[in-house]
């Protein structure tokens, strides 16, 4: 095992009606003004509006409210939201809404209290020192945003889907409360899915040290998902499927599947980035795409892993049979593996390959490849 | 799934030569003088306790030192260091050792800033409302402490063996350093597993509403102790088998494996407290005869995960032989599972009911039947 810091200060708020305590939550750390940061109209036809603002009145808690956060969220949106968390003043951001919402209202907390450029963050040119405390209420289980220190922004004019990590944004505290989750649509239902596995087998393929505790770990998320996926889709009240599927989701990318590991990178996650970030495609639908192109062209490189893979998840012996079953538990559940499913082809590929933020140790070469795959 | 609230900010410095680094981390909070609290004089010898003398000095953090903690530690050597700590007006505690240092020093903690009789917080009569910041160096894997919020003491005067819990001890930083820990005997080591599966199964048999991404966890964490003591007994210096033995037994009781579930209790620890306060036998050496008794009489309440239990950790088809499998691991290893290996026989059954220390809905009866099991 490789050393490590393992440090999670965010204290999750886990079940039905946790969002009724919002307000008092929030108002156990002091705040008295927040700019409450939500995404489309929804919220305010389905009722969480109101009991939000309820509980926020109850603790005497102020708020402006910024809407309209799309997914794939964008640095313009977020540069407007910093400008009214500066001229209200607020002293919290709360986050209502899914991973988009989420990462918006972080990069909004860092933005508060900096006079610099938001997007010179996401370049490495500035440091996070400062950042208002989060809180959230999270209705999509996908990104784990929830419990970590990530925000991932597109910059809509540079065509850059780049991400920002401190200890300051991890929200002080994430309610979850799966019930909230069940009106999530089919598609967004199985592009999770396809997400949390992405965060799960990044590391625990490609990292140089891992261990077996890992690897279990990580195979348990993976298995929940599957099964929960399944019973989802047949029955989206099914709300010990969907809690489940909800706390997965959360540690899938929490900082405890990858504790002690060392020397792991996210490919499909940067090929993603640069897929979404020119065509739109929803982060978890790319991520299907890239997945099983990926894996064919890299498990030479750690066949053992994937072998275990095969085994533990699938009940399979090799690993392009491992491999074979997950894009056809995709193709089953309805999350695309094929570029063709975003209308693009063989013409689209060295323009997604010229927009990759980094190489991630793979070479043009290997990229056309990996894409060709997923042709 | 059962609402629950998990927070944990412990932060956890895993690895080689993260002990040197002890000055630094305590001197991050603004400590200047603090308690040392340790066991043995063995941490003298192998050099330990100069490696934390000199990263306090380095650091400018002062300290003084109480030694001689013993294994289930008693409250008498917790007031003296109290004495101590107030009369020197120490600004944290500094636990250099096992879990019972730990512990020690959690409530030295706690007694450092209250004028109260310290058992009282054990009966429930005060409740804990502060306590000095706790880091520590946790030089055996067993008892979870140096990522949770109790501690367990002994009054050896009333033969009562109780605990606290408070979010305000848990450890600020514990270093967990694997290869500090490849000292530990044998003997210890594999009483050591055998505590530690007995957290895992407590709640994993017990809970009314249990989850299967939690049994999976579980299950994960029981089956790297089992390939893990194996390796350590063959080979104490396997570094790599360290590691996952630690950090399994950190995660078995930092709050992880019980999240979600509800209506759980913890029968065999209550019974084996009643031993140990008794007849001062390791914990650990306690549990592996509690559990298999617990298991034998219990099963049938919950016999569908008796079931999975014997099939995912043993790959067996029953309960019974699922429960065997256990005895017999804990045979092969060297860990006892009949009262007869402490020297008890029939007669001290009724002593040992007598002092547990709450029935948790077992009758007298019952009682009677579990120990029997264990004659």
């Amino acid at each position: 095992m490789e050393n490590f810091s393992f440090y999670n200060p965010t204290r999750v708020e886990f079940g039905k009606d946790k969002e009724k305590n919002i307000g008092k939550y929030i108002s156990e750390f002091g705040v008295k003004k927040v700019l409450l940061v939500y995404g489309s109209e929804r919220i305010k036809k389905d009722g969480l509006f109101d009991t939000v603002e309820k509980s926020l009145k109850e603790n005497s808690i102020e708020f402006v409210s910024f809407g309209g956060v799309i997914s794939n969220p964008i640095i313009k949106t977020v540069r407007e939201a910093i400008k009214m968390a500066k001229e209200q003043k607020v002293e919290a951001i709360l986050s209502v809404g899914g991973g988009s919402v989420l990462d918006s209202s972080k990069t909004i907390a860092v933005g508060s209290l900096s006079e610099c450029e938001i997007w010179d963050f996401f370049l490495g040119k500035e440091q996070i020192t400062k950042a208002l405390p989060i809180f959230d209420i999270i209705t999509l289980a996908a990104t784990g945003s929830e419990m970590n220190g990530y925000a991932v922004i597109t910059n809509e004019k540079t065509k850059q889907k780049f991400n920002i990590w401190s200890p300051l944004i991890y929200p002080k505290i994430s309610v979850i409360n799966p019930e909230l989750q069940k009106s999530v649509s089919k598609d967004y239902l199985v592009y999770s899915a396809s997400d949390i596995i992405a965060h799960c087998i990044e590391g625990y393929f490609t990292a140089k040290i891992q261990s077996q505790y890992n690897s279990g770990y990580v195979e348990n998320i993976i298995k929940t998902v599957i099964r929960t996926t399944e019973i989802l889709i047949e029955n989206p009240d099914d709300y010990s499927a969907r809690g489940e599927f909800a706390w997965a989701a959360t540690n899938a990318l929490n900082g405890t599947t990858t504790v002690g590991t060392a020397g792991f990178s996210f490919p499909n996650h940067m090929i993603e980035h640069s897929l979404s970030a020119l065509y739109n495609v929803p982060h978890g639908a790319g991520l299907s795409v890239v997945m099983p192109a990926w894996m064919k062209w890299y498990y030479k490189n750690n066949e053992v892993q994937f072998i275990r893979f095969a085994k533990e998840v699938f009940g399979k012996n090799s690993a392009i049979e491992g491999i074979v079953a997950l894009e056809n538990w995709f193709n089953k559940i309805g999350t695309p593996t094929r570029l063709k499913q975003f209308d693009l082809d063989e013409k689209n590929i060295s323009e997604i390959i010229k927009n990759l933020s980094f190489q991630e140790e793979i070479s043009k070469d290997d990229l056309e490849k990996i894409l060709n795959n997923a042709l």
